[in-house]
């Protein structure tokens, strides 16, 4: 019998697979189980997106052009603009999510064993994207105890060899909630420019920033033009996960001139989450004022609750909906396990992400978990409730 | 300024990118361009799939599992079974498109620099996602004198080396059209069970088989079990090529737990294309009676025409709608470009895809054209008659 490759079993699960089969024994103990684990929001989507799909009038479902539709690359230029990001339908590739996206750009920079320097507790699946192109990620630990700002330059620059192609963040962060200020923005900027390297920036949560701040994209430094390479997707903005739409966006044409044929191999991305995605540019503002304020009101409160557990350790994340809180646990991995498998609270608890899987450096962030704000704030309420007993009686 | 990675620069254009220039500047002398040069069929998609994404009644468009929704993943498993395949659920990744499919074989079962074994003429991508996934394309020449029949065991049984992981088939062929018969199947069976590699079979093209024809799939062979993996895909099947929703179908456990981990690092796979695709499943035969006897007109027509032509060789294709036709030119790259910019019949030229780009050996191919009958019989008798002309005027 042949085997699978090396590659293939070096492909990492996700951190919340080995979780999966002790959730599913809670259901059918008739356990309630809130999820703190996941990145799906419970937001609706525009209606104006829904409604150009149910409208349709596609007699042939035809393959797009390998690009993207060019009204909506023109179009997904204007919101940039609106956004104080000068960049043309000609700087953008429509990708199959923001997870293609980083599939192209890892493949369009790095080769086999080269180097990507990325600021870790990191979003989990760059390490899918990582093995699956033969690239190795080496990480810069961002502290809890500084909220996880920007590590500082020493640190990056201890880390930079000739390998090294690129430094990769995500802005807003996920599993931190962290956002760069545009003091940071500029500090990465000098680096990668110093050093002649990418600076690939995930923003997928660009509009999700409270009590006021505002998000500084790479592209808007100007120094950047060369250099910058943004990641970026419908699935959060407008809570369509589902469509799988996103983009690769910069203004270096050999890095767009390469994207492109690994766009053309896969012939188009889907067309049906096109209508969609062109649509929802049209969302009003409306539309993300009531959902910020809503995050922002759940992020409130879930950190006040959070705040009043002894031992609990989180910070005041500013975007994106998730935050790493440090537990008064060893191991969070079986803190998780035993909240699903052992535990509950007339009958309800809790799934959460244990936090080493957003680590690549091992035994960091065993103690923490990631928590995603996706539940309305009555059930935030309840689950921070039950993590505070559950931590109560847990002997781990 | 930072450059792309050298696995980018040798990602390969499409065979056709080089001629879309000529096209374009075709266009704006008002020429109009019978196009045999794609594999974007004119067929209307299953109207049932169309209305059942127009009735969706998603508030929320999230992400689906990523192998698939379990209730599309549990018909698909019927659908083979009524093709005689015997194969469930859990043996069935949903991807996006066919060529997703075929990324995640590659990475499954192929490191860097292994090899894979391919019969060529074969489909272009096929050398994009061995590319971008680090793995080396061996060629075994498949001849237009044979019908681009298998090539004896002989042949293979010469490249294979230590680092040969697969054989890859394209049954229906695309660009041959060749249809494997159930002999030729067993004797790749019994290649890759004596060498323990993998069969690898994609069978997009599975329904378009004329002259009575029945395509034979390598899963019908149980010894194949765990060894064979089928590539699949919607789009061709129902004239849904936007839809990109294709799976990956295999037996053996371990191929699929790791292909598994690929999908879930992308998350999922599109949610109204899975919608349209489960639908698409209850397409009644009638439509499918009518889309074969189409295209085997079609090919009849073409067939006859070509044979018409001094010096042009044509085989006669038992499936798939694609032909390789031999001219009487010495390089097709150049006579493409030629149509396009320097020849007209009446304000009326063709558009074909150089073969070239289908081989992998160098200077094999050179005289010939991929005929794609993606047109009605009108226009197919109109192509060739210009296909005629241009060939009596061009002095290459
Ligand atoms: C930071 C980050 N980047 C990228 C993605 C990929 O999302 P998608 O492929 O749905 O656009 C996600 C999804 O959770 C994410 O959290
Ligand atoms: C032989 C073959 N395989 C795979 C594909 C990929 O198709 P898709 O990704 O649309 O399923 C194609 C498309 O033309 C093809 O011809």
């Amino acid at each position: 019998m042949p085997s699978v490759s090396r590659k293939g079993q070096q492909m990492p699960e996700s951190p919340i697979r080995k979780l999966v089969p002790f959730a599913e024994k809670a259901y059918k103990a008739n356990k309630t189980v809130y999820h703190l684990n996941i990145g799906q929001p419970d937001i609706k989507t525009p209606q104006i997106a829904m409604d150009a799909v149910s409208m349709h009038s596609l007699e042939i479902l035809a393959y797009s052009r390998s690009e993207g539709s060019e009204g909506y690359r023109t179009k997904i230029a204007n919101y940039y603009k609106r956004n104080e990001i000068p960049v043309e339908a000609d700087n953008i590739i429509v990708t199959t999510g923001g997870s293609e996206a980083l599939l192209f750009a890892m493949g369009s920079i790095a080769d086999i064993d080269d180097e990507i320097i990325i600021p870790e507790p990191f979003y989990a699946n760059y390490n899918g994207f990582a093995t699956a192109s033969g690239v190795k990620i080496v990480p810069v630990i961002s502290k809890i105890e500084d909220n996880f700002a920007l590590p500082p330059i020493s640190e990056f620059e201890k880390l930079i060899t000739p390998k090294t192609k690129a430094i990769l963040i995500c802005n807003p962060g996920n599993p931190t909630g962290y956002l760069y200020s545009k003091e940071e923005i500029k500090t990465l900027a000098a680096i990668v420019k110093k050093h002649d390297l990418f600076l690939v920036a995930d923003e997928v949560y660009r509009e999700f920033t409270y009590d006021g701040y505002e998000h500084y994209s790479i592209l808007q430094e100007e120094s950047m033009a060369e250099h910058g390479i943004i990641i970026d997707s419908v699935s959060k903005r407008y809570s369509m996960c589902g469509a799988r739409i996103g983009c690769l966006v910069s203004k270096n044409k050999q890095v767009m001139a390469t994207a492109l044929k690994f766009a053309q191999a896969r012939l188009s991305p889907p067309t049906f989450a096109q209508i969609a995605s062109e649509a929802a540019l049209g969302t009003p503002q409306s539309y993300f004022d009531n959902v910020i304020s809503e995050y922002e009101q759940r992020r409130n409160t879930l950190i006040r609750e959070l705040q009043k557990i002894p031992g609990v350790i989180v910070g005041v994340p500013k975007g994106a909906f998730y935050c790493i809180v440090q537990l008064p646990v060893k191991n969070s991995d079986d803190f998780a396990q035993w909240l699903l498998e052992s535990f509950d609270l007339n009958g309800e608890t809790i799934m959460v992400a244990p936090a080493a899987g957003f680590y690549s450096s091992p035994g960091v962030g065993l103690n923490q978990v990631r928590i995603a704000y996706v539940l309305n704030e009555d059930s935030l309420i309840k689950a921070v409730n039950i993590l505070k007993v559950a931590l109560e009686q847990y002997k781990g």
